[in-house]
């Protein structure tokens, strides 16, 4: 049997759901990833980086009935693992098992790939990468810290060069405040509610209010949740409408002044008032959120939804310890915020190299002098590779203009001699031609 | 039940086999990580990032036994799926695939998490970091790349600041020849012969030559073997006296000639003659590779085995396409090699953070400022973070101690007053008075 006959016909393509990048777009999705993690590591996070299997009781001790549908879950000898589906959990179970090794309050960073067996659609992804911030204290947390994260994430997008963008703010603890104000308790009716609450931008809001009926509210009750969450304004004035509400509930009264505290930080941050804002209709699907909660859009491409949102949670890993440990978060999805700013054309591929210069010489006799040149321009931080293959000097040339290189530098037989360098600017076309220690300044 | 009681007894730690680091430690097995990425961009290798889990029959397409065993292997749906065991093969899929979109010569690094379900022992691990670098060429690739791989290492090596080590290179087909000339023909005999080389620094001479004769091999026949794995020196020595053989097998002579043209080359890269060696008993266990071979070695620490391992192989993915993929690449085991350093004491852990400042607030009217303070710093390009919870000014500093942070600025009554700020190294202890203009200096 010949090689050919031997190779059994395998699919090659990437599975569905799951993403591969061509090189010029992997160099800026990368590049995406490392502006964020400078931003995280300028506030002086940490990073972290547990192990993608986790035993499965510990991702399932509190996943919900999608989570488990969800989950690639496999055994390997007595095992039975599953692969992360989100990096709130490893972090859970990791801080729970370092208690008496962190310094608390703890400010981690997680960069890393979960997993969710999803049935394959536009913008959703079986492997996808997720960029989380948490900040966890032991017993307390203070409110800055939530308003912290919002200046970390108004720091990402400026560095991101991402158009306008708005972080919509809200205290979780007044809805639930209200529903118990108004009769509706805590529970699977409560729970129903903020779900329909929560998708309020998606539906006109007739069809939310006769959710809410239907739910099985009275009028006047349904209709104060939509006077609520329907009000709108500057920050300033949604925290004077909500106190002169005048409710005297308890997690109500709690929620304002954890808001009015939040808010009240942010304008230290140096947070203009145009790229933040309070929207008393975030809740958050889900429910271990217990106060603060953030979603963050784009102005101009609302369709986007959320691109990074988050929250502050009472107690990060009670299922794994008795020691309470409040929290506050924010998570990117990074591969999908990628996709969606490719497909809206917000960010633009460039070349498919980090190579600054491809230096070619003519033929193998020139070889040596390329890669002094290639030495030499590393040494003074400039990413280049040479040319070694053989052949036309115009398929090397073409090498060059499909790798999207900027600058080539051509060494033939008059170079060497010379001990000059032909270079070559492959934008404009122009020519010079320059000594070695004349090379860097075509570079700045 | 109280929550308490609820608790589930739930194992938080670490599973064998997998690796999770505090922070001091992940800090600077990132910065490891940084470099060598930053090695490899600087001599223009293109990242790529393929999915962790891939079709089962791609994966075990062409993989032995021993692989088979260790795989994670799992189904979803109907899709059978396993776990990648190395970041070779994904390598190979995802050129089979990409080969009209991509420019050849190819050169790609590839840092990610491979899964080998092995029965845990020191140094092994079920999940740890490969870091990749492979050039491919289509039909063809130049020498002078088997060259360069060997610059890259040095360099990556050299920017690591780990102890002297020797890059020792072989080429397969010396050997393979050698057997064929001296009537061991290819096949099973020959890969015995291969793999009993492959440990013979490990074995006495004579039982690694006993071995020999029980495979069948006459007593000549084993002394020939015995005597060319043997040959020592330097370079231009042992590549005299592999020629005085004058042995004319093919494969023999075409192997001679190709570790000339390497050797060769190697000058220009500017390595000196003491990091790197030949050594004609480097074989490399896997039998992809037709051409190079090389392994790495810290000198002084030789019981830590290869750092850094690879070779040529004549076509990457026969499995996978038709078309001839010649390539070469080495791959360093990360997360072996840093708990190697790490125990055998040559990284050192420093701080736990990434911060070079923490600003500490007296009380929270102070909180402004510190915030203000911490915003100037980080567009300096100073990563820091702010103390913002409450309680006994000891206990701050005493978070600063734990956190290993080096500077400590303090912003109590008379510094907000005076617009001044204090800052205390906290190695030296010493204490000074500065404006918020004046600050950056304490940081050059």
């Amino acid at each position: 049997m010949s090689k050919q006959e031997n190779k059994p016909n395998l699919p090659t393509s990437v599975m569905t759901g799951f993403v591969e990048l061509l090189p010029a777009e992997q160099l800026l999705f990368n590049q995406l990833k490392d502006t964020i993690r400078a931003v995280y590591e300028s506030f002086g996070f940490v990073p972290l980086d547990t192990p993608t299997i986790e035993r499965s009781e510990i991702l399932l001790a509190k996943a919900g009935g999608e989570t488990e549908k969800q989950i690639y879950r496999f055994t390997k000898g007595d095992n039975d693992l599953s692969l992360r589906f989100d990096l709130t959990v490893p972090l859970a179970r990791y801080v729970s098992d370092h208690l008496n090794d962190l310094v608390f309050p703890a400010r981690f960073y997680h960069i890393g790939k979960v997993y969710r067996g999803e049935r394959p659609q536009k913008g959703r992804f079986r492997e996808f990468y997720q960029c989380d911030i948490d900040i966890i204290g032991r017993e307390s947390l203070g409110l800055a810290n939530d308003a912290e994260l919002i200046a970390v994430i108004a720091e990402v997008f400026k560095r991101l060069n991402l158009p306008k963008f708005i972080v919509r703010i809200n205290n979780r603890k007044l809805i639930i405040g209200l529903l118990e104000e108004i009769g509706v308790s805590a529970g699977e009716q409560a729970v129903e509610v903020m779900r329909i609450i929560d998708k309020i931008e998606k539906i006109p809001l007739t069809e939310t209010k006769e959710s809410l009926l239907s739910l099985g509210l009275k009028e006047d009750v349904a209709q104060k949740v939509m006077d609520f969450v329907s009000i709108k304004g500057k920050a300033v004035d949604i925290l004077r409408a909500i106190s002169q509400l005048n409710i005297k509930n308890e997690n109500f009264v709690k929620g304002l002044s954890e808001l009015q505290e939040v808010v009240a930080h942010l304008s230290a941050f140096g947070l203009p008032e145009d790229i933040y804002g309070l929207d008393l209709s975030i809740v958050r699907g889900l429910d271990y959120y217990t106060g603060t909660v953030y979603e963050t859009k784009l102005v101009d491409y609302p369709n986007l939804g959320s691109i990074c949102s988050g929250g502050r949670y009472e107690n990060l890993a009670q299922n794994y310890t008795t020691q309470k440990l409040p929290g506050v978060g924010i998570s990117i999805g990074l591969t999908r915020l990628f996709s969606q700013l490719k497909e809206a054309g917000l960010i633009k591929v460039g070349g498919a190299t980090p190579s600054r210069a491809l230096i070619i010489p003519f033929d193998d006799r020139m070889a040596p002098r390329a890669i002094e040149v290639s030495r030499y321009l590393r040494q003074q931080g400039i990413n280049n590779e040479v040319y070694f293959e053989e052949g036309k000097f115009k398929d090397k040339l073409s090498y060059a203009n499909k790798l999207g290189v900027n600058k080539v530098i051509i060494i033939g037989e008059d170079e060497l001699e010379a001990k000059s360098l032909t270079v070559k600017d492959m934008k404009s076309g122009e020519q010079q031609t320059l000594e070695l220690d004349e090379l860097t300044r075509v570079f700045d």
